[in-house]
Order: C-alpha cells, then structure tokens, then sequence
C-alpha cells in the first residue's frame, strides 16, 4: 500500500479536506490519528473507521497501525498529536491560532491546507513549519462528503520559503502526498497567492458581478443558457466564504483585478471594429484551449531549492520522491486557434 | 405527432441549428424541405432523410409530406421555398442578405434564428417577418451535430415589435414552436438585445479576460481547477465569432460592460473590509441560488401584443397556442443564501 514508509500522521479537523485526508493516507498505510471540535464528527468519524475495520480506541496507547486501511479518532488534540510525526491542520484560517495554542510543545512537523498561504506563514515564526494547499473541493464540506480519492491527480502546492522552510521537512511532506496520488507543486507562498488570487478568487469575483446583471431583467434569467450558467457557477458560494479568501489574500487580488479591469475596459473600447476586437480575443482563446497543459515526460529534479522552485514556476510539479525526485515539466506549447 | 395543423416549412442553413429544426419539425409532423449552401451538408442531409425512411427527391413537385417523419432536401433556394408558407433562415447573419435577394417574390412568413436581432429586423423593411432566437447551442456547429431534441425546453426568443410584426405572424410561429417542445419568449428586438448582451455576450468577454491571468504564469495554469474551468469555458469559442457577435450587439454590450466594471471596481476598493465585501457578495449569491427560477403554475394568455410582450418582461414564456395561449411566469421567490 505505502511505496515510502509508513508516516504517523495527525489531522486536525475533519470536513471535506480533513475527513479525505485522513482515509487517503490511511487507504495508502500511513498510520492516522484524527480529531474534529465537532463531537458529531468525531461520532461520524469513528463509526467510518468500524466500518473500515478499526474502533475509537478509549485508551490512546493503542495505536491504529495495528489495524490496515483504518484510523484512530480521538476526543482531544493532545491525543491525535500525542504519537505523531506530522501534524495536519485541516481547520479554517480563523480557527489556526486556537489548534496552534493546544500545539505548545509539539516538536514535530506541522502543514495546513489553507487557501491562502502568506497570513498563515505569518502565524507560524518559530515552528517547524511546511504551508500547504491542495487544489480540491466541493460544493459540500461535511465529514459525511468526504472521499479517499479527493487528491487523485490533485495539484497540491507545498511552500518552500527560501529563507525558513526545512528542505527535509518539505521533501517529506512531498512524499507523503505523493504517496496517495497527488501532484505536488513547490513554490514560495508569495507565488503561491498571486497564482490563486488569478484562478481562483478572481474567478468569484467575475461571477458575482456577471450573476448581478439578472437583476432587474427576468426576460434576462429565462434566456440565460450555458455560458452564464458556467460564468456564474461559483457565485452561489457562501459571500462569507468568498469574501474571507479575498479579502485574506488582499493585494494579490487588487493586482489580478487591475488586469482583469484593463482588459475588460480594452475589450469595450473596441466594441465598434470587429476585427480589433478579434485581434483581442485570440490570445485568451489560444490559452483557454491550451489549458490544461499536457504533462510532458517524466525529468529527475535536483533536491534543492532552486531546482524545485523552478519546476514549480515553470508550472511543473513533483510525483516521487526518494534518493531523487521525480518530477513532470508541462508540454509548453499552446494549440493554435 | 403534430398537435396543432402541419404547416409547410423551408429550412435555409443546415448548420447545427437548421439541421436540428430540420429534423424536429419533421419528427413532429410538420412538412419540411431544406437546404444548405454547401453540396456536402445537403448530401448529409439526403443520406440522413433516406435513412429516417425518404428519399432526395429530384422531382421538386413530390413533396415529403407524403413520407412521415422525414424531409426533403433541395438544390436551391428556390425549389425549398416553393411551396412553403414559413421560411427559416438558419444562416449567419452576414449570408441574411444573399438569401434574402434569393426570396425576392416570396410572400409567405420570413423569420430568422441570429443571436441578434436589431440588425436583422433593420434588413427586412417591408417584408413579412418575425425575428427569432433559440436560446440553444453546442461546441460543434456541423449539420452532423444537429439533434432533433436540441430544442425541448430550450426558451426560442420570437421578437414582436410593436409598430411593425402582424400578430397573426407571431402566434403562427409561437405554435409552430411549442409544437416541437420550446418555450416561445415573447419580446421586442431590443428587449432581447440586451438580454442577450447580459446573459450570453458580456460572459465570452469576462471568460477572455480571465483566460489572460494564465499567460506568463504557467504556475497558476498547473493550479487552476474548477473556477477557473468554468468561468472561461466559452472563452474557447472563436475569436471572430465572439467578437462578431458582440460587435453586431455593440450598443447593449457596452452598457452592460459598464454595470460589470461598476461592480468590480467596487468589490476591488471593499478588499480591505470583510464585512462590506461580504455585504456586496450577498444579493449576487442570491440571484444565482434562485436561478433558473422555478416555473409557477400555468396561465392563460390573451392574444394581444400588450398581454403577451408584458408576459416576456416577466420572464415568462407561452407553453401552447392555440384559441388561447397558455403561458408559464416564473416564481419570483429568490432563494436566500
């Protein structure tokens, strides 16, 4: 089951991110220990782990490596952490410094999952310390819609701070996921925040105001068919959620937005020569059908910094990690139009 | 298979849309001949009328009534026309012209199915026309794509301008549609302009601008997924049929482009503020959730311009016509988030 050696992992939290977490790894050999705030998640939790071969144990000393495919949850966080290597914090940004307070004395390696990766780093001086953050979702975010195979192919980016990250701590979190199918993507937080201010909370932003021009208009709502259906999808989120990642990941979403505004003003300047306006839209066309990119072939990656920084700027990720890296360099080359 | 009487049709354009209305009327009983511009589509059209149990007949005065379900292909505009009491030009709106000097003659009832209206209805001075859109469309555009169920359900705009559609006109082709299972929206051409502009034009342009924040980032391309996925779908269309459409819709798009950037230059001056940000994602959020509204309950209709233009404002279509016409209006009820 695990190509690397098994890992003993704790997850705090247990929603959608958390609960996959937990049965991927332990699907995969590792040794897991979970834990939720929410007694009823543990209950939902523990009752998978029966049905997965397992028990909550009441006496922490036993471990669940005894016992394949399955995982331990506990009713304390001193508990999951007590035996761990690693430390998953599977819990939103504003309940990070809580988890972080009942963490004192840990001496392991700690990750997280959360979308945006400055603010967190920030909280983090002074621990052993690895951010992280798996490109995955769904609409629901309940223990109960929680799925083993949510990070097959999965690009999970893990920072790697030139002046802070532990190369070893970041190459074992790197085989860890590796471990159950992700793609693991290096890159520096900063980097990692402009990437998904543009694909990600942009993304929202566009939808809102696209959803808004309904207003006023139901002659407007019946006609709508596919391409405001898919423009608008993801404004039916939660306005606290979005507003959160945006507002948590500030200046990177004022700069996409700049971009996004000074072509959208371009575009209707141009409304009047169909042939300008065609000149405009090649481009976004060429990447939009170049997207995603093809993997390229399988390429060895240095163990340095450097060398894994490049492969994640140049849009590359790793796939196995050991006395090398393995690693997958995009086909660059866009499809024409 | 036809409810209310069959009427003689010609189908000019076999394209996605004409082939799909060619082979809906048919199926529904109506008698329908085509024909395409191009030799190959109208041998593909043949082959597919033989196997549906018909035949190409080289003799115009056979007419395909006599086979059911079926139709009856043509090598000129001419010959379809012959003996049709409706017209449907099914070809994009720069080929309208051509066709049209090739109807010269013809007295029966012109509509069209372009995605904008004002242009058209502006060349059809003193003919008997009714402007049509059916809200339906796929990636391919081929007669090989056509689907004789592409328009079950799908809302047909059919334009009904005050000085200038005969009334009787309009509700001739309201039931020819609802025969085949669309729901007839009724409005006037610049009612429908800007609808579209809303719900169809502006999203091509958001969809480019947001496939732009990829380019010199191939990071943000490998960590791009479902938002991003499906907030640019439509951006792969053709350049030149975006800015075609856009441009022939010129005046709606750019007063709809200026609501958008008002809304976004707002939410990126509100990044600061959770609070005020979420307060502005809020009615968006809410206008998505309660899209498509649900239908209400079925009305009667009256058979005047006032009752049946009013019942399009509404967001409501006409389900049937006949001694009456029988509508649907939307429940208005948004659901909160």
């Amino acid at each position: 089951m695990c190509e690397s050696r098994p890992v003993n992992v704790a997850v705090i939290g247990l929603g959608l991110i958390g609960g996959s977490l937990l049965r991927a790894l332990a699907a995969h050999g590792h040794n897991v220990t979970g834990y939720d705030l929410a007694p009823s998640t543990r209950v939902e939790a523990t009752a998978m782990a029966k049905a997965a071969g397992a028990h909550h144990f009441a006496d922490p000393s036993i471990r669940p490596v005894e016992i394949k495919g399955a995982w331990h949850v506990t009713d304390s966080v001193a508990d999951a952490v007590a035996d761990a290597e690693v430390v998953v914090l599977a819990v939103p940004l504003p309940a990070v410094p809580a988890v972080l307070a009942e963490l004192s004395g840990f001496l392991g390696l700690i990750t997280d999952v959360t979308s945006v990766k400055g603010p967190v780093r920030d909280l983090m001086g002074g621990l052993r310390y690895v951010g992280g953050h798996p490109m995955a979702g769904k609409e629901s975010s309940s223990f109960l819609a929680s799925d083993p195979h949510l990070f097959d192919e999965c690009a999970w980016v893990l920072c790697l701070e030139p002046g802070s990250t532990g190369l070893d701590d970041w190459l074992t979190l790197a085989g860890l996921y590796t471990s159950i199918g992700a793609r693991v993507v290096p890159a520096t937080a900063d980097e990692h925040d402009r990437a998904v201010a543009r694909i990600s909370h942009v993304p929202h932003l566009l939808a809102a105001a696209l959803s808004n021009l309904i207003e006023d208009n139901p002659l407007a709502g019946t006609l709508a068919a596919g391409s405001f259906r898919d423009g608008t999808r993801v404004a039916a989120t939660r306005p606290e959620l979005i507003a959160a990642m945006c507002g948590g990941n500030a200046d990177a979403v004022r700069e996409a937005m700049e971009l996004v505004l000074s072509d959208l003003s371009i575009f209707a300047e141009s409304l009047d020569s169909v042939d300008e306006l065609t000149g405009l839209l090649r481009r976004p066309g060429e990447l939009r059908r170049g997207w995603p990119a093809a993997p390229g072939v399988p390429v060895e990656i240095g163990l340095d910094r450097d060398s894994l920084l490049a492969l994640g700027r140049s849009g590359g990720w790793v796939t196995r990690v050991g006395d090398t890296a393995i690693g997958m360099r995009p086909e660059t080359d866009l499809k024409s139009s």
